[in-house]
């Protein structure tokens, strides 16, 4: 291809950035807690916790129910979240509308996780920490995850661990604080705040939590089902650089190492890329309007669950939830569950040595503003199973029947467990090398992960799974 | 004040840059049309066309009804804007909650101007547009104003004059192509498309267009009711530089040129102002629901329009247009009404020799995401007329009260006439000196206008009064 590439600002690396810290410790072996120490305590954190989640009938909610008028499914304290009815339209005609079940909860949590140098190299506080719908129940979650009511007002803090570091002005320095955004098929503009933030005084031990090297995340983050949602969210906002000094680095590795940096060239130019996407909100049409549960069309609602009538995309489920060591010991709570095993991978290659993920500009039911930069191919396959080709997600083929010395990163990672039920996605990143086309479908474009990464600081222009790849794609540098 | 001042980052001043252009034609003596054509054209516009507009009851309305289940004011077509109610809420107190009317309007529209050097100077293609809620009804606005279905679909651009340059891809370069928001406390999450192109080929006269310098058009904007408010927002949305090279300058000018550039210090770095404003969205709760405009307490409706039980805020009222140099020589419609005249001011001071102005964090009904920066005063003074000091806005006795010779931008200024009836805001800028304490109460900050443009790039961070605000600050240099 004979497009000329661009180069977009001059070099400007900091020697003792936050981004050259998290590369250190990308490389550091664990000081607080060796790899065996970390296996030993997680499985142990599995086994010690002994929560039961049980599928119940829907009308075995306890504090559920359903609105009088609406059919929303509501918690008798107005708390939580809510499901209920959406409208969503992306253009006059008859197939451009639909209607579904959706999750509101208009609030702002915090995902934080607390960080802080042992012998010159940060370390992760990470907490093993129950989700019901998480694969495994317990996973490597953020050091904090809580609500707005938990960090606002009189009783901030109390009753969760480390909150304080979050809560309080001048415990720790922050890092990253910006709002992202969660799934848009299964959430109304729902979103929470991504905090790294550095303690400036002794954390307190405890054996729900352990401090932990990026490279000891990393590799936990290489197999299945062990790092949450929120965290691999959190860890994608991290202002994370390639180092200079690598040496008897594979291929793939270079050219990685070259797409974390800001001073090489590029397919296009960072604002060009918001102009192409400023193009691509403003001619998809997305309305959007919440209406009653018990008015959606398509959907039906039987003894155990709240499906659509072939059977596609998701159910609303209820669960009962025993955790026999919380105060609160039993709980009862409404979960998404997909009907099916998700795929979300970006296809990958150098220019000019620089490597570039295939990024897409996908239109969501619930997203707040239209489209959100997306991996090259985001799908539940099953719900395309039985349409012909034209009709199936772009490069289906390419993804699905990727071989396996292509995949950089490939591993199943469940979506947020207190809201889905067994959500996997695999996530892929699949190098597809310089012999693939360049070409750019409408509604595609090649970037690098540094300018996808400089738009984290910003929100709502990367959405979560292309977060959980920019998490994995860290992995294998 | 001891506090530490940061330096931001490396300069980066390019001679042929846009913004450098842009500067260029900030300081050019028009070449296509001279200050007095100008005059002659605009007064010419204003008698030419002969617009008369009426208020009328809203049962007078035609085209328009009250829906039949919600009461919301809905056009027969489906098509501009409905009027509907908002349920907003900012906490979970009894005061912490309001009802108010809104217009409701998803659509995406173009705000674009046209720019072409002649003789090497940028000049921007401006036109004389007639918006039934203008004061003096006819102002300079934007080259294009369209709605989303002018610029897609099979019928693009007709109809609409110079719409070509901004639906047709290779008529023009994109310079500026951004989403911007308008009046949060009277739309719902709506916002426009703030573009600027420079056309490749020749443009064709127009009796309702002229090619004007930004020094002609900056001259019209220290004018009261001459710039309409799309035009304002694009404006804004210009990458504008300061000079280098500029002499005799009094002490005002100089700290200003020094606020428009990226190399000088600043109170606080841009990333922190990030950091900053995202705790404030996370802590300033912002619930916001559609309601049937039938239900909205605290608002009645009479004949004339729907209003605010204690006079407050604004009405809804309808006026007839009548057009008589155009296809549809007459329609109806609603406009809001606000019962005053706001204001809307930036103070204004040196820090260390670069100005800064005191922007704030502020929360409205209708934003799409809890808060965006705003000036250091934005409100109808009648409002809060009767309420004791400690609840009116801050800063509002040095707003008020201002000094003339403080004012370095004092003019009046109509809201969207589409929407608004002679919803006027006096804009100003003081220069309140080095005198003024640079304290920060909560939900304040001082930020150079540099800083402020910088953001421009994104969607939703800057009001729309501020950024009106940005386009006056930009005449007094």
């Amino acid at each position: 291809m004979a497009r000329p590439m661009v180069l977009t600002r001059p070099a400007r690396r900091e020697p003792g950035s936050i981004g050259a810290r998290f590369a250190e410790s990308a490389r550091a072996c664990g000081i607080r807690t060796s790899d065996g120490e970390l296996q030993t305590w997680f499985e142990d954190r599995r086994r010690a916790n002994l929560f039961s989640v049980d599928r119940i009938p829907l009308s075995g909610l306890q504090g559920w129910h359903e609105h009088r008028h609406t059919g929303n499914l509501v918690h008798e304290t107005g708390r939580f979240f809510t499901v209920e009815g959406l409208s969503a339209r992306t253009g006059p005609g008859p197939d451009d509308g639909w209607m579904q079940p959706i999750i509101h909860q208009p609030e702002i949590g915090v995902l934080g996780i607390v960080v802080k140098e042992f012998d010159g190299v940060l370390h992760l506080l990470m907490q093993a920490k129950m989700e019901p719908g998480n694969v495994g129940l317990v996973q490597l979650s953020p050091t904090v995850q809580a609500t707005r009511s938990n960090y606002v007002g009189a009783h901030r803090g109390r009753g969760i661990t480390h909150l304080e570091y979050f809560a309080e002005p001048g415990r720790a320095r922050v890092l990253v604080d910006v709002l992202q955004s969660e799934q848009g098929s299964w959430f109304l503009h729902k979103r929470n705040r991504n905090m790294v933030v550095e303690a400036l005084d002794e954390v307190p031990e405890h054996p729900d939590f352990r401090w932990l090297t990026l490279a000891q995340v990393h590799e936990m983050l290489r197999q299945d089902n062990r790092i949450n949602m929120d965290a691999r969210s959190v860890l994608s906002c991290i202002p994370f650089e390639g180092a200079d000094d690598a040496c008897d680095w594979d291929e793939y590795r270079e050219t990685l190492r070259r797409g974390l940096r800001d001073d090489l060239p590029t397919r296009h130019r960072d604002a060009d890329n918001l102009l192409w996407l400023t193009d691509i909100k403003a001619r998809a049409e997305l309305h959007q309007r919440l209406v009653p549960l018990r008015s959606v069309r398509g959907w039906h609602r039987d003894e155990d669950a709240i499906r659509h009538d072939e059977g596609r995309f998701f159910e609303v489920m209820a669960v009962n939830v025993r955790a026999e060591n919380r105060e609160v010991s039993a709980w009862t709570q409404p979960l998404i569950a997909p009907t099916g095993q998700g795929m979300a991978a970006f296809l990958a290659r150098p220019v000019d040595g620089v490597l570039h993920l295939l990024v897409q500009a996908k239109v969501e039911a619930g997203v707040r503003d239209v489209a959100e930069l997306a991996p090259t191919y985001q799908a539940l396959p099953s719900n395309f199973a039985d349409l012909p080709a034209h009709r199936r997600p772009r490069f289906e083929n390419e993804v699905l029947n990727a071989p396996a010395a292509t995949m950089r990163y490939d591993s199943a990672q469940s979506e947020e467990g207190g809201r889905f039920h067994h959500a996997i996605n695999n996530y892929r990143v699949i190098d597809v090398g310089t012999g693939f086309p360049l070409d750019e479908p409408p509604g595609f474009r090649w970037m690098t992960p540094r300018q996808l990464m400089s738009l984290l600081t910003h929100s709502y222009y990367v959405n979560v799974q292309a977060r959980s790849l920019l998490a994995g794609l860290q992995t294998t540098w």
